[in-house]
């Protein structure tokens, strides 16, 4: 059978659509479908001019398509000969069941390719100001999941107390949880931490203080949005709430430009 | 003194113009003068149209200029009104010494922003068909600098072995190096390792096998590009280099599209 259709695994980016790649935005515009996921912005969506456009993703109290039935839904488009979008937030293959994507498609014989995002794991912290490295303060940092408490555990067991700089995606709703099993671990009550809400769009909201306070459920914001939680010494470096809207001075020229 | 430049800190991703974002794209076409590292590509600087570039990185055999005459020259260009673009291969927080010429502008009163890129971390092992997590394999990844012995190796210290993705970055010289660090702190020598160069380049190289085989020299890569070094069981997952030159079949429009 010719299969004439093809798949694009793409990461649309922390939310901000200047943060989109040229070639996440060249797939968009090609797609005749797009699968996408919660908290797909939709001024990114909107690229997809020609295309339908399926939500696959989780809804409140809904449970997200299942994964197989997402495979079997890409395989059967492709094979119509249709060019598929499968659209992630952040990047394919960092906790986005990319790889088992991939994994499905080749399986199936589908011509696919994967189109990297800029992940929130490192654009979150810099949009709230904190670099994820720092000469003297971290040479390396680890990424983790937050969403289940047994694979944190488990990840945060292979790691020292307070050696590198943590960055926790999806364990907004579980930071007390996430900041004991620190604690529990032997890290410093005092340790930095931040929580970054919505990063890099207009809503952006970031929580300061330390994996005590956080502990202690102070952590209080008002969204529904995506989250990043920060770990470590790199969220003291000092530097201010950085981007667009949060610069200085002399912006103007930028502001006013269409990205 | 009003102060009418400004500086964008830039993150030109991993190497491939496709994965340029917008925003980086729209600030080297309003760029006055772009300073720009080693391995930059020229299809990328050709953006910076109307821009004076200048080179600032290491070259064979040179040093780099130093990190507070980088400082120096974009606080005098941004003093005089220019639009400065600071443009580092991958993201300008993962090791790109970014957070320094942040607080070093900041401190100067000096308006700028950040823009994040796609990071090689992430988008190197992609493109050899790596997910830096998998569901059931690895579900945290650890991103290191491999540029010097000593902090390679206290960060590893900081690691239980073969507990999750690690992640190398700059450290393609000293891959042995690296692979017998690992094995020296009990990681299994049959521990899955690849090295990726010229990632997401036409002239990208993967070189794939164990620690044991890495630790004895066998990575035989003939490249002066930037290298990537992926370890840990997510490197046999089983999917094949992917992107637009590797992919099976019906990839045609996607090829011929322009990015």
């Amino acid at each position: 059978m010719a299969v004439n259709g093809h798949v694009s695994l793409v990461g649309a980016g922390p939310g901000d659509p200047g943060l989109l790649t040229r070639r996440a935005i060249a797939r968009l515009r090609a797609a005749d479908l797009v699968l996408y996921d919660a908290l797909i912005d939709d001024r990114i969506l909107r690229y997809a001019r020609h295309a339908q456009k399926f939500f696959v993703g989780k809804r409140a109290g809904r449970h997200a398509m299942a994964q197989t039935s997402i495979h079997a839904l890409m395989i059967r488009a492709a094979r119509r000969g249709r060019r598929v979008v499968r659209l992630k937030g952040g990047d394919p293959f960092v906790f986005g069941r990319g790889g088992e994507e991939a994994l499905a498609l080749r399986q199936a014989g589908v011509a696919y390719d994967v189109v990297p995002g800029v992940t929130s794991a490192v654009a979150a912290p810099a949009s709230a100001g904190i670099p994820v490295t720092h000469r003297g303060v971290s040479s390396a940092f680890l990424v983790v999941s937050g969403h289940e408490d047994e694979a944190f555990a488990s990840a945060i067991a292979q790691l020292q107390p307070d050696g590198v700089t943590v960055v926790v995606l999806m364990g907004l709703g579980r930071s007390a949880a996430i900041a004991r099993r620190l604690i529990d671990r032997g890290w410093p009550g005092g340790t930095p931490a931040a929580v970054i809400v919505d990063a890099s769009n207009p809503e952006q909201q970031v929580w300061r203080g330390t994996i005590d306070q956080m502990a202690s459920d102070s952590v209080v914001i008002d969204s529904r949005g995506p989250g990043t939680i920060v770990i470590g010494e790199v969220v003291a470096v000092g530097l201010p709430e950085v981007g667009i809207k949060n610069s200085e001075v002399g912006m103007a020229r930028i502001r006013n430009s269409r990205f």
